[in-house]
């Protein structure tokens, strides 16, 4: 990588650049819905931090944050950490987007026309603006979303410095949630969820799970940034699974805003909040992708995995749809189920278990975690991997004496490779990022079919 | 520095600690004033901040971020970069704060009781809850000052381990404060400022200064986070001054804050917020000035400064009082305007301008630009250099032919020096505060006393 950018790529990104401005300035003096202004200011998050990233990776490997991909013949040294360019980007992004939001609420409540169904009350505030009707439990919302995203972004940034121990590092996201579930106790504060019809005769048709509903929460935003973080080892995954999951949640999103009704429907401004969250997302991830894809130019570094997963989270929990958000989530769910046993130590677990390069077929393979006479296997755990190994769920190698010496990593890439034989790195991207589109549609058609059976009512 | 607290310091800080969860807990249970909550959150910010520092400093040390004290004899590695413990306990104090701030609204919003002035109107939302008099303002405006706290701390870590070319870091808080900005122009969008009384003839009672006023407070929140920055290069004196500031500001409030008329002031919530985010402030940076000043355990990296001047630049824009700010800034306004001709080299600039240490006395003397004759001082430059020295406003030298070929460098700790002799580097910090505290206060009593004079009343 030179560091430069090519002219096609130059000129590609100034059109980008000049098509979204134009959008923009239209969209701020004809009135227009704020989702052109966001969808604008992804084009723009695209063309910069595409440009960005490829101007500063010289300087990320000059101060030490660089690495060798080691998944190919001959391995160069990579800038690591570039998600944080995406992610720095994206925060702009969130605050220019603030006054095309709330534009419309401004103009209705300054000068009491534009907006002629807002019945305007003799409350005129020191500033001299009609504050009543403004929304600003939307721009706290903003505000906190905001909030969260930067300390997960500074926590992201601690752990690729400082090289924190995993049992520490999975709490991080923890504390970057603190924002959101503070908002969250302070203004909306509905800690109770609708039963299953099955379990109504139990507990009713209600119940308050109080300040369980935030270990929920918490939980919700602990899980998606970690499970991004560990479906990850070749080129492009983090990226391009964070794209496919955004995107299907703008596809749910869509059901609740495209117009089936004459009114709108209850959830609209939780969705609409989402899709102006997600839209400059895309922006900057598919920059990023564009340099981190199969043969990758570029790291992205543990920051912008929990940037993209805590970006899901708040969408998630502020949004209400934190049960919906988890259905797009199965492969990561398996995939950290799947891992449980390795990061549990019940399975030795070797430093890295991303899939192994064979260099003469210039395929991956299935690592293996291998276990040494000193340190053998727990005889029990050893009978339960020869039968997954039955189940295909796994491979394992035994010796003459039928000990189970060795065995497939548990992450789901090297199980897709037990199934499916030797692949390129990118080939085997391709499929993952396809299972996982296919299991997300499944998640959402079941979402909306059968939420009938289990709820007596679907939200939609 | 062993890494350990010692016994003493263990128990104090575990007395400390119980003690605010004490108060803290009694405050959550009377709905008391969320000022004590404020403070016992300081207390439990403190001995956090305390204990954290001393605990990971080697962790600093081992991923490279570590520094020699060059005003030493004998110069040790120390870790660098330890503001950002404080500034992290500072987030999420600020955080931990929003249930207390909010606890009486949330109180009043629910039941129907304990505030029985407030005429709840029968505008049930979808929660239960009656939400028309909760204050979403005040939650937004904590929102986006975390949001801004939060990005000024991303920006510091990345300009303390990316070490950013001095003309480009300089607008790195432009960047930070857009969240506030962004809140100020959906939210109040006040830009009009009241005209001294010598200017109404020609700009009348109020002018909108409308786009420029943005210009200003981007100004102010580049300003303070520099500022501090620059003010710089002895144990200590980074800590201590902005601890200087923000117990002015408390100050300042206080006029506003204690109850001297039955009714209260309208800039009553203004000065409130301003307060809740300067104790826990003091409380963090208490803990690191233990452990900065002379002689001096850890440094405190380019991210504290900024994080504390962002600090003062954040309660200053949202409390409406940035004039006033800027009056308890008069030290480190000098020290810019002083250091000017150095910062735009007029006048050659060394790398480091921080007081010189003689190894011989232990004392601190001024340190000074010296001009080779390759490059030599512009002729006219060294002119009014000169006259400067007549004026005691700097010290330097000539050669036999009275060409200018070195002067003290140009920051106020220098030319503190050059008034008053070498000095220890713990004393010079002592006079140092002491003449910021005098010019503090001075300014304080000129803005009460003399409002009057120039802007025909006092908002107090």
């Amino acid at each position: 990588m030179t560091g430069q950018l090519s002219n096609t790529e130059t000129w590609s990104l100034l059109a980008c650049s000049v098509a979204s401005l134009g959008v923009l300035s239209n969209t701020w003096s004809s009135d227009g819905a704020p989702v052109f202004a966001s969808l604008a200011l992804s084009g723009l998050a695209f063309s910069s931090s595409y440009a960005i990233i490829r101007w500063t990776g010289d300087a990320f490997i000059r101060v030490g944050r660089k690495g060798k991909d080691m998944s190919k013949k001959q391995p160069i040294e990579l800038p690591e950490m570039m998600g944080l360019v995406s992610a720095l980007v994206y925060l702009l992004c969130i605050i220019a987007f603030l006054p095309f939001a709330f534009k419309h609420d401004i103009v209705a409540a300054t000068s009491g026309g534009g907006n002629k169904d807002v019945v305007i009350e003799a409350q005129v505030v020191e500033t001299g603006r009609f504050l009543h009707r403004f929304p600003l439990e939307k721009l706290a919302s903003y505000g906190f979303a905001y909030g969260t995203l930067a300390t997960v972004i500074i926590l992201g940034i601690i752990d690729d410095f400082f090289d924190i121990r995993w049992r520490h590092k999975f709490f991080i996201p923890a504390f970057a949630s603190l924002p959101i579930l503070g908002l969250y106790f302070v203004d909306f504060g509905v800690t109770h969820v609708v039963v299953p019809i099955a379990l109504r005769p139990y507990l009713g048709e209600i119940v308050d799970l109080g300040s369980l509903y935030y270990l929920y929460m918490s939980a919700i935003s602990i899980f998606c940034p970690n499970s991004i973080n560990i479906l990850a080892g070749i080129n492009g995954i983090e990226v391009a699974q964070s794209i496919v999951i955004a995107m299907l949640i703008l596809l749910n999103d869509a059901f609740y805003l495209v117009p089936s009704t004459p009114t709108l429907h209850p959830a609209t401004d939780s969705h609409l909040f989402s899709v102006y969250l997600l839209l400059p997302f895309l922006g900057v991830s598919f920059a990023l992708l564009k340099h981190n894809w199969f043969p990758a130019k570029v790291f992205v570094g543990d920051t912008y995995c929990y940037f993209a997963g805590m970006v899901f989270a708040v969408v998630g929990i502020m949004g209400h749809f934190s049960k919906t958000l988890m259905l797009l989530f199965i492969p990561q769910i398996f995939n950290f189920i799947y891992s449980a046993p390795q990061l549990f130590h019940i399975v030795p677990c070797p430093r890295h278990r991303l899939p192994r390069f064979n260099a003469r077929t210039g395929l991956l393979e299935p690592s293996k975690a291998t276990f040494s006479p000193e340190k053998p296997l727990n005889k029990w755990v050893g009978e339960v991997l020869k039968v997954l190994d039955t189940l295909k769920l796994l491979r394992v190698e035994m010796d003459e004496k039928g000990t189970v010496v060795s065995t497939t990593n548990l992450t789901i890439l090297n199980l897709w490779l037990v199934w499916r034989g030797p692949k390129r790195e990118d080939r085997l991207a391709v499929e993952i990022l396809a299972m996982q589109t296919f299991v997300g549609l499944l998640g959402l058609a079941v979402r909306h079919r059968l939420a009938l059976v289990i709820f007596s009512q679907d939200n939609l």
